[in-house]
């Protein structure tokens, strides 16, 4: 029966979901979740649109550009604002920033072989750079009527156009002085490394939020609303949080813990592959990776061993490729350190052979470094999963 | 000759040094360096001055208040401008502003296992808080006129009154977005815990840049230079740096580590004391610590172990005990959290009785968390020691 199959594809609520480059690592279909190759990862500065991680919480929407309004309302908004696509991008300045992007799961597969966890099975590549175009998200609110000595306002709350068959949306929220502060370059994207921000990642527009937990950035933004408190969903007030080893779904409580906002430093090795063969007679051997901190803190270090943790070399910190174009959305001062820096090590093979343990550890401009082992950061939804990488 | 013997006492640069009092530990006596002992450090939230750790690099000036004159200068300044004490305190409303100061080498002794370090041999209590009071920096650079759209300017150096026999002063910089912007509430101090500043802390004027190394908080304050560079005192360029473990003295380069500005974040347990008998009929245990992060990030969690960090049990942040005069002077607002967290763990004693062997370690809100171990961050000035404390 021709008509009945047809009915039933149409009632998958994932059925209009846009096509996927094959080489991403699917971790999860319905939503759809996948994860960029480590080989892939930083073969280049700029992480290339279709293989840029992706992570839906719901199927994705999809929204006539033309019929698109973002709502802005709330405490300290007079009355509420909607803006078209082409308001948005006729009333305000184009800006640019370029800005590292990840999970809060990130690298959770290793966390799971010391006790599982739940969540989507994350290896190292659920992390991506990209340079972001829009509107910074400042300057709408101050168009809204936002004053900014108002007091009473605390958080900036999003809400997404993805939504369950509840009609619930996603939602998260980012305190007020993230979102206003000059320094904290939030966007209002319809951009993403030069071209228009595909449908995955959150067509027409979506929050960008630099330094932050991916799942603050809100794709397919609907609507903001400003707020004295934390968006009421899910994944800002259940989920997406830090938790003490000790505390398992029996005992956990949600609102002892605070929404994942900055994320601390991280660093992953994405060559050689884990198992690959590395010949004496190659020359020196080449490790390559990334590294990264929340909070616009920049890395300053980065640590490779090639004994498991008992010597250690530097590695050679990347300067970024930057054409001029990318020159100007690169935020160089101080504290806006959004994007990752990729890093090399060059070094002897060890002369005597043998498997080699190669280990990276890095270090912040705050002088934050990373956690030798899993165990003691294990937490029950397998998030900040920044222990050294083997 | 009593003549040639009181000549021979007034050459000491530092007999003229004020007394301390003898409960604190003294690590070198010229210059006076000591620390707070364990026991004493969190009997209050607020460290009192007698006890509050002195770090001097060279002798304590002898100051005139009547006769002093804070000079600021440099790019952006259009004429050197000279405060007197009195012209600070007029000219300029009083702001009150609790935060934690704490030693770039607190903790070194424990880095000294591992193997030694240039420094002195700092126990837990290089690190106090105090309720400082004084006038904001941005309030006299604006005052002097520096104009906050200036874009040479760069850092703001500080030059303390503290010199060595060639005449050479203590001196240090920060960044100048981390000196100018509000939310950072960087005080040039008269007032400590309410007295006037006592000679050991910088008397008549210090500077004091919460959420910073102590280092940047220069004392007896002579002259702020606004500039394009960093301050080119040894302070700055050659000491006061993280480096890798794999750096020693024969290949060490310090212009390529940064200047340690904020700190990461840190713990200790102060009780029980190492070695105590803790009796099984004394009931529960009852372990007392701090913990404090950099960059204004506020600690979060402090997880404490019994057994030697395989099991943990989350302690009880105590709530900063606070009169209304220092309520006023706590900064609320987030990524403003300037002073330490006291906390307590009160648990049964495990029933088989035996060694314990009492971890802490914590989390502040970007989830940064402590390294377990001092192996991987050992670097050859100690500093940054912030392992999991035993
Ligand atoms: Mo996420
Ligand atoms: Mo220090």
């Amino acid at each position: 029966d021709e008509a009945a199959m047809s009915s039933g594809v149409s009632s998958d609520p994932y059925a209009c979901d846009p096509p996927r480059h094959p080489v991403l690592i699917v971790n999860s279909s319905k939503p759809f979740n996948a994860e960029t190759p480590a080989e892939i990862l930083t073969a280049s500065y700029f992480t290339p649109n279709a293989f840029f991680y992706k992570r839906n919480h719901l199927p994705v929407p999809d929204i006539d550009p033309e019929a698109y309004r973002l709502e802005v309302r709330g405490e300290g908004i007079p009355t509420p604002v909607f803006l078209s696509l082409e308001e948005l991008k006729k009333k305000f300045p184009k800006q640019e920033v370029v800005a590292t992007l990840q999970c809060a799961g990130n690298r959770r597969k290793e966390m799971t072989h010391v006790r599982p966890v739940k969540g989507l099975n994350w290896n190292i590549g659920a992390l991506g750079n990209a340079r972001w175009g829009g509107v910074w998200l400042r300057d709408v609110l101050l168009y809204a009527g936002f004053q900014e000595d108002d007091t009473q306002v605390k958080h900036v709350q999003f809400e997404g156009r993805d939504q369950d068959v509840t009609g619930s949306a996603y939602g998260s929220s980012i305190p007020l002085h993230k979102a206003v502060a000059e320094k904290n370059d939030v966007l209002l994207a319809y951009e993403m490394n030069g071209d228009e921000l595909p449908r995955d990642h959150g067509f027409p527009i979506r929050v960008v939020v630099p330094g932050v937990v991916g799942a603050r950035s809100v794709k397919w933004l609907h609507r903001i609303v400003l707020s004295r408190e934390e968006s009421r969903s899910h994944w800002q007030r259940n989920d997406y949080k830090g938790f003490s080893p000790s505390v398992d779904w029996t005992n956990v409580d949600f609102s002892k813990a605070p929404a994942i906002q900055e994320l601390p430093v991280q660093s992953a090795i994405t060559e050689p592959a884990e198992g690959a063969q590395v010949l004496a007679d190659d020359g020196d051997l080449v490790v390559r990776g990334y590294a990264w901190s929340g909070g616009g803190r920049e890395v300053v270090r980065v640590d490779v061993s090639l004994d498991g943790g008992c010597t250690w070399n530097v590695a050679q910190l990347e300067p970024p490729y930057v054409s001029e174009d990318d020159r100007n959305a690169q935020q160089t001062e101080e504290g806006r350190a959004w994007a990752w820096k990729l890093w090399t090590l060059q070094a002897p093979l060890p002369a005597e052979g043998g498997k080699l343990e190669i280990v990276c550890k890095a270090v912040d401009s705050s002088y934050n470094v990373q956690p030798e082992s899993f165990e003691p950061i294990w937490n029950l939804r397998g998030v900040l999963s920044n222990a050294w990488h083997h």
